[in-house]
Parts: C-alpha cells; structure tokens; sequence
C-alpha cells in the first residue's frame, strides 16, 4: 500500500477565515494555516492533495497554497451535514487508492522535528491498513474528542489494533468499553485528527443518510471489517479554531526553532511590560 | 474644532491578508485586526472611517467591520505611490474636517483601559490643531519611525510645540535637529502611528509629485504653517506587520483583560512541555 494522497477538511462555516490566518513557522517563514497543513501532508510524502472547503472559498485559499509542493485542488461541500461528509466530498479524488486525511484547523508541532504526519504514513504502508493518529489522553477531556479502545500490538510500543470507536464518550462508556490494557487508569486514546484512510472508509460514510455524518460511526464499522490500528504520536497538535488556539500554536512553533531564545526574551518583556502598567 | 471622520491606510500590497488576520481582544472577543483599529477609532467618538485599500479588498475587508458602530466606507490607491498618497486618496472624503488618521498594520493597548485615540482627539479638540501621538523611543530605534523636534507646552506634561520632522532620522540629524529639552540623553520622540490632521495636510499632501510620498515630509511643512503639537502616549503599540508582530500584539491584549491569569498559565505550559520535548 502507497500513499500519495491527502484529503484536508476546511469546509465548516463558522471557520471560514481560520484557513487565511498567518503564523511564522520553526524556520522563521511565514505562512498560513492551510499552507502549514499542507506542509505537513507534504512531508509525509503526499504529491496530491484535495481541500474540501465551503462554497466560495477555493479562489481565496488557493493563493494560499501555490508554490507548496503538491498538487492541490479544491471540492465544496454543498450541505452542511457534517465532518464526515466532508470527507466524503472527496470520495471521486481518492477513488481506489488510502489517503492521509488532516483535519484543517489542527496544527502539529512534531517531536525534536520528527513529522507526525510522515510516522503514520510509514506505519500504514508498513501495515497495509487504515491508522489513525491517537494520543493519550485524560479523562476529563473525553467530551472533546473521538476515542478508541483496543489491544496493543506485541512488539510494537505505541500500535493498537482498534475494536471500539466512541464519539466524545461518556465517562461510563469510556470505563466499559474504552479501557486499553498498558494505560494509566483514567486515561484513553483521543484521535488527534489525522489518520490514513482506506477506500472501505469512504463506501461507509456513503451509506449513511443523516443531516451530520460522524467519521468515528464509519471508523467504529470499519474496526469490524477490516484490520484498523491506532499510534500513539508523541507530537503535539493545537486547535487552532478555538481563542487562542492560534496564539498557543504560535509560541510551541517558535520554541521548536532559530527563534527560540530571541521569542522567549520579548515575550518575558512584554509580560513584564503588561505588568507593571496593570 | 470636532473630531468625527477617521482615514484608516490598509493598501500596501505585501500586507493585504493582515487586515484579515485575527486576536482576541481584551474582552474577551475574537475580532479581526481591521475590526480592532475600527473599534480604536469609534472609542475615540468617531462617527465616519474611511479605508484606504490595495484595489479588490474593499469586498473581503467590509466584511470584517460589519456592525462596528461606524459608517465605514472603502477607497482603493490605484497606484502604489506610498504612504502619504494613500492618505490623500481620501480627502473627498475629508474635505474641509480634521480627522483621525490611523495606520491598518498597527494594534494598541491602552495604559489601564484608556483608549489612546481617545486621549489624542481629546487635546486636538481642546487646542484645536493638528496632533500627532508620540512615544518616547531610544535612538536605536531611529531608523524606523518619523521623529519631531519641539518645544514642551508648559504646563501641559507630555504635550510638545512641533518645530521639525524628519523621517527615520541617522542619529546625527537627531542630534542637531530633534534633541528635545526635559527628554533623557540619547532618547526622541517618534511617531506612534496615529495622528489627528488637519485640512492643510491634505492640500500639502496634494501638492506633492512624487512616486513615494511621505506624510512625514508634508507635517514638516505644516509645522511650518500652523499650530501643530505632539502629544506623549503611555499605552503600547505592535506593529502586527511584522514577524511575531501578531502574537506580541495577542499577548499584551490577553494581559489586559479577565483571560489574564489563564493564559499565562496555558503560556507556562506551553513553554514548559516545548522545554521537555527539546
């Protein structure tokens, strides 16, 4: 199994301008949110990637995004039924073929450099199956995010073959079905919203005739069909839609790089600054 | 004399998404940064702004001062004739009124609240000419901004007679020409990016024939002609336009304001697990 593709979901309403917002990435450059996750699909090795994004918004965010090493077109989604038909959209664009799927308002920030992107690309072709990125996670945060529950692969520090996908569970439903042996109690693996898909995915979400289709329903089928794993990446990822996510981005960015020192000693001045006008 | 119009200046070509770009403000709010210079000026009792944009952003800019509490009306430079010129796109607009004048790349953070547009509009009122907010910078700092040489107004802390300007000054010219008594050795007072102007600058501005013309050199005339003052500003300003710009600008506003204390401990964290990673 080869992945070549990408498919990057920026299609929700309310986020419109999020695509546009700039930061300075760890080499110093300047570059958009969408251009940044282009970026990282890039890495991982993705020649052709396809934006789903909501009507009208494909002139703006392709200025974006020239220049950056892909071949990227852009898909509206014309209903708004939700972050799994938005994958769907894309469905003519991957045909046969697994693709690297991104989420459009999450930024990563890699360990010492190392891409997240490009560890679940290798750990897929390597197993020929659909992985989703997961990270452990605590319990109080189960309302924000997709979970998995499953069995840790001997030998492989970190893969777990999933049996049981959980859209934001409950506590309770989190402690009966989601336990994953080897983890700390109170604690699960939360998707971190980048996986490697396989074309069975998009036949799932294809079956599902609701005004909002989840991508964990089809990930929950798909565990009973096909093989399906989950790594656990040491990478951090920032949600830049929701305040300050943007900010916090922007600060784990310049401490990854050249900039670090010169970042931390303005920062620590305008605090300071803040302070003794307060 | 009445302070009720404001000309905005968003038209360079290198800066057209940064109008786009957006913080939270101290409240709380996330707004972008052409929303936020909109709000400065309707805190300062500004009724009427005009914009001043690279040509075709007038559509996507409107969208972002929607309900700002001010008529906000837009004019395109057609030609990229500086910064001056850009301010004179809009003296139909003017016509025969004083007016605020704000640059669209920076972001200020007032001293405890205070709004810094509405301090400068107040004495311009009051003494019923042109004035330009100062703050006092070191002479490193020269190469950047328009400096002016004066007198102190006695009586009036923090308020000067303009007699000089000079744009980005070398520190010889500063010495001979901006020295300023009752200012520390080796400091100046430049151009804080906010100025409240008269008709006269504008018919200065018009007679002006040149592919880059400066305000600077049109309030060196006018210093010449009227009663021009500059007053001392204590709050803050980031000039968002440049690397980091946007997040030191987020940075002060969240210091401000009720999101204080958790975002410097989100800071904290941040920076701590980006410590541990490297």
């Amino acid at each position: 199994m080869q992945v070549k593709k990408a498919v990057i979901t920026a299609a929700a309403k309310a986020q419109r301008a999020l695509p546009m917002q700039t930061l300075v990435d760890e080499h110093g450059t300047e570059r958009s949110v969408l251009s940044l996750i282009v970026q990282e699909a890039v890495r991982a090795g993705i020649e052709d990637i396809c934006v789903v994004v909501y009507p009208g918004d494909a002139d703006p965010y392709s200025k974006l995004v020239q220049d950056s090493g892909a071949r990227v077109r852009f898909i509206e989604q014309h209903e708004p039924r939700g972050y799994g038909h938005a994958v769907w959209c894309a469905r003519e664009f991957t045909g046969g073929d697994a693709f690297l799927h991104l989420v459009g308002d999450h930024i990563y920030v890699g360990e010492n450099g190392r891409s997240s992107a490009r560890a679940l690309v290798d750990t897929a072709e390597a197993e020929a199956c659909a992985v989703s990125a997961v990270q452990v996670t605590r319990e109080n945060l189960l309302p924000y995010f997709g979970a998995v529950g499953g069995q840790q692969i001997a030998g492989h520090p970190g893969l777990y073959r999933v049996e049981t996908v959980i859209e934001k569970p409950t506590p309770t439903e989190a402690e009966q079905e989601l336990v994953v042996p080897g983890l700390r109690s109170g604690y699960y693996l939360c998707f971190h919203g980048m996986h490697v898909l396989t074309p069975a995915v998009m036949d799932l979400l294809g079956t599902r005739d609701s005004r909002n289709v989840t991508l964990s329903s089809a990930l929950a089928e798909l565990a009973q069909r096909e093989q399906y794993l989950a790594l656990v990446q040491s990478g951090r990822r920032f949600d830049a839609g929701v305040k300050y996510g943007l900010f916090y981005a922007q600060l784990a960015l310049a401490l990854c790089g050249a900039d670090r020192e010169r970042v931390l000693a303005q920062l620590l001045e305008v605090v300071a600054a803040g302070s003794a006008q307060g």
